[in-house]
């Protein structure tokens, strides 16, 4: 009996690494098309993913697999290691969300995200925010359909959440949230009002893109990003992507007027680059070596950034480098005025430019809007008035327009609802991180500012990345922090921060 | 009956799509593995292209497939179009191809060239035969068991020609072979003895790459390569790939020395281009718009770059770019010396090397070489003495060594037998098509020389581009220049020109 067990797992386990491989293949095309690929060449390589997508979707939702996956269940947990059901069980949810949901409305939600990009991108330039309502009111209501056959037993916006975050729900967020809402807003005020402004005017300037990219690619080489098995490239949004933990490719873009927010670009997507390098080395081609969640995943990138990119040792490290590369700007600077002006924070209206202190007001503010477009409190008609309200009353400005404002993400047009709390949980899971790692190494930032990341890097391979899906989001943190999800620990480090940064005290 | 043979027909076309679509992307992994990907990924490279090349062996072969062709077999083909009735055919091959050869073999000759590459590396490098000679016999020997599975009427080794050069045999081989022999063995002789010696000299130097590089895009440019459907880059060695007509991606390598090598490679390979960009409007993603054969692409490739590129008035119009381009090499070089220089023909040893006139010595000798192994008059064992004896009689060199005679190409060891003949009869068609030409359009040496290719590149595209695969070889030369195959204008032109250059008469 176990004998044939095993069989069934070891079939599996071939059916997971030829999908796995198809994901990778599918990687590279998207890299490549938003890296290199001739523009000409857009509807064939549509066509190609199409291809793809399908040939996959039709894999992991097999008849076949489906009957393995049947075998497999009835055998006991104890018959596999811990390795063995992990793979079990997340093929099991693959093939559930592949199979629960009518092909009606699988191919209608296609559709329906595909035409809605379109309508999406024309009405943010319109500036009309009406032409896009129907269709995200249609968006809204298929997931929440969608949402009854997957996830039967949870709220349907539980459910859209579960896609990005599993086993995270409002009940866990909401109490979040509206503690940094109450503590941040606050704080927000209090550095607007501050009399203190850091001097940023030394950031301004002009800066050669070949002397970018070398500072860029010395500085990911030092935290850890191996470029033998990945690569750094430019693309009109930076992102980590590629095809394998052998094969990981982060890009970034340059402005000649500003270096520092394409140096930080590559700081964050490092921390992704180093999370999917740094994958267990048995089992890279099964889902139990994945990235564990978008919010781990993310955490990752904002722990490189601002834990550590944004911190006074980095600054401190780096300062004679970027002096030496970019030396009109930097003449005189000292450290701590370099470590301020990276770290100038204020209300501003686009959520992918807001600095740490602010950025979670960005998030709040949509989870609250999906929260009750989800639960039929918010008619998607009103959402420019009460988006613009939220930000009033979050961030004390107003977008004078919707292109602005609530147009001014992709992410619902795609029918993504559910995504935007992990780039929050990140930044909270980022911090209770770092307190985990000062209290284990406590001369950590000794080392930082002797630029040696070694040892950040491996504590974030042995505590996080190398135990793929092994365990729960929950079940992780527990063991990395001693803690549960806390927003303590980024409240405290965002007042300690900036109190100081702005003389707050 | 017609309405449902018409839906089995469209029912194949979906297939085709999606088979097409498939190879496409095979295309971009291929192109990222020799031009960007990061070297530690080449495992997982491997395992990507592994698992789409059984992807496409299964959708090729399927039984329902197999049932659809068996219907469309039935019909009559006056139902079709003759674009149709192309697909059909096309897919019949295919399948017929995929499905008449036991599995077993199937698995032995994928496994067998795969080690076989490996061990031919070594050999090479090591300079011994012996250990290559082995897996040679054997690859032949499956090849030969091959052949009777596919083509059960065709003799051995034309079943592994017709792989790329269907419906031409060694009987229309040999004869063309023996006449250039004949003819070329001679005027070889004749060149190497002559007093006179173009200055070739000015073209060593320095010559930094943004140039080259900036020059060769220009010239791919000026020849109608479309760069919004495709791109230029580097790798080791060059050649055309990509994934779409809309996506044609070209390659050349530079060295700092020489500028000619990398120029006309990418001339070359823009020929390869043109071909791939000007393939019919419809049917892009089913077999009736492909390239023809091996020998038709290598005649568009040869076209460009010997035809045109080495051509008189190719080089007047370009030389005084290339003297901007690279000043210190060119000052008071006059167009006939320049246009010597790029023409310098003479005996070496190994094939990528050698000029137009060689070039074809090498080709014949190898032609000889693989009839003799599949028919069984030649043994494994005494290919190296024979090589070296043929390369003596045609060429009056000889190899000091395997590594630079029996042992320098790739072919054998991934079991490509039959491909060589193509590179030649390419040689053979272009200069069919530029006498066509020639005749059709009197004044195109004029406009050449005026820097306007658009007629060339028109005129290709109309004659032979836009046909893909509707038409047989033999049936498209004959609409094309009004004869057969026929080695004549080639001899012409060799001579013509050499002698002139040379101071033959």
């Amino acid at each position: 009996m176990l004998e044939g067990i095993k069989e069934n797992y070891y079939e599996l386990v071939h059916y997971l690494q030829e999908n796995s491989r198809l994901g990778g293949v599918m990687g590279i095309l998207h890299w490549d098309q938003e890296v290199i690929m001739p523009v000409g060449a857009s509807e064939s390589r549509a066509q190609q993913l199409g291809t793809l997508a399908g040939i996959l979707h039709e894999k992991s939702s097999s008849p076949e697999m489906g009957k393995l996956l049947d075998k497999l269940s009835q055998a006991d947990e104890s018959e596999f290691s811990s390795f063995e059901w992990c793979n079990i069980r997340e093929a099991r949810r693959e093939f559930d969300m592949a199979t629960q949901v009518p092909k009606a409305l699988v191919t209608e939600l296609a559709e329906l995200s595909s035409r809605a990009h379109l309508v999406w991108v024309k009405a943010r330039s319109e500036n009309k925010f009406s032409d896009f309502a129907p269709v995200l009111k249609r968006l809204v209501d298929l997931k929440i359909k969608w949402a009854g056959y997957v996830f039967p037993d949870l709220e349907p916006y539980d459910a859209n959440i579960d896609l990005y975050e599993r086993g995270t729900t409002q009940k866990d967020i909401t109490p979040i949230f509206e503690k940094l809402k109450a503590e941040l807003i606050p704080l927000i005020k209090a550095i607007e009002e501050s009399g203190y402004k850091p001097d940023a005017g030394f950031l301004s300037g002009h800066f050669p893109l070949e002397k970018q990219e070398a500072l860029g690619r010395k500085i990911s080489e030092d935290m850890g990003f191996m470029f033998d098995q990945g690569r750094m490239d430019v693309s009109v949004h930076p992102f980590c992507g590629g095809s394998h933990p052998t094969d990981v490719r982060i890009t970034t873009r340059y402005r000649t007027d500003n270096f520092v927010e394409s140096l930080y670009a590559v700081i964050h997507e490092t921390g992704h680059g180093l999370y999917e390098q740094g994958r267990m080395q048995e089992g890279r081609d099964l889902p139990v070596s994945e990235a564990l969640t978008m919010a781990i995943h993310e955490s990752q990138s904002l722990f490189w950034e601002r834990m550590i990119g944004q911190g006074k040792q980095f600054c401190a490290y780096y300062l004679p480098l970027i002096a030496e590369t970019f030396p009109q700007n930097f003449e005189g600077v000292q450290p701590e005025r370099f470590y301020e002006a990276v770290n100038v924070s204020g209300p501003s209206l686009i959520r992918v430019e807001a600095d740490e202190v602010t950025y979670p007001m960005h998030v709040i503010l949509r989870y609250e809007l999906e929260k009750g477009l989800f639960d039929g409190s918010i008619n998607v008609e009103h959402l420019p008035g009460i988006w613009n309200a939220k930000m009033k009353e979050y961030l004390g400005v107003e977008p004078p327009t919707d292109t602005l404002g609530v147009l001014q993400d992709t992410h619902w047009s795609g029918g993504a609802f559910g995504y935007f709390p992990s780039y929050t949980l990140g930044a909270v899971y980022a911090s209770q991180f770092y307190q985990a790692l000062i209290r284990a190494k406590p001369d950590m930032e000794k080392q930082i500012e002797m630029g040696n990341f070694a040892p950040v890097r491996k504590w974030l391979g042995s505590q996080i990345h190398q135990h793929g899906r092994l365990l729960s989001v929950p079940a992780l943190v527990k063991q990395v922090t001693g803690e549960n999800l806390n927003p303590d620990s980024f409240l405290v480090y965002l007042k300690n921060k900036y109190r100081q940064i702005y003389r707050l005290n």
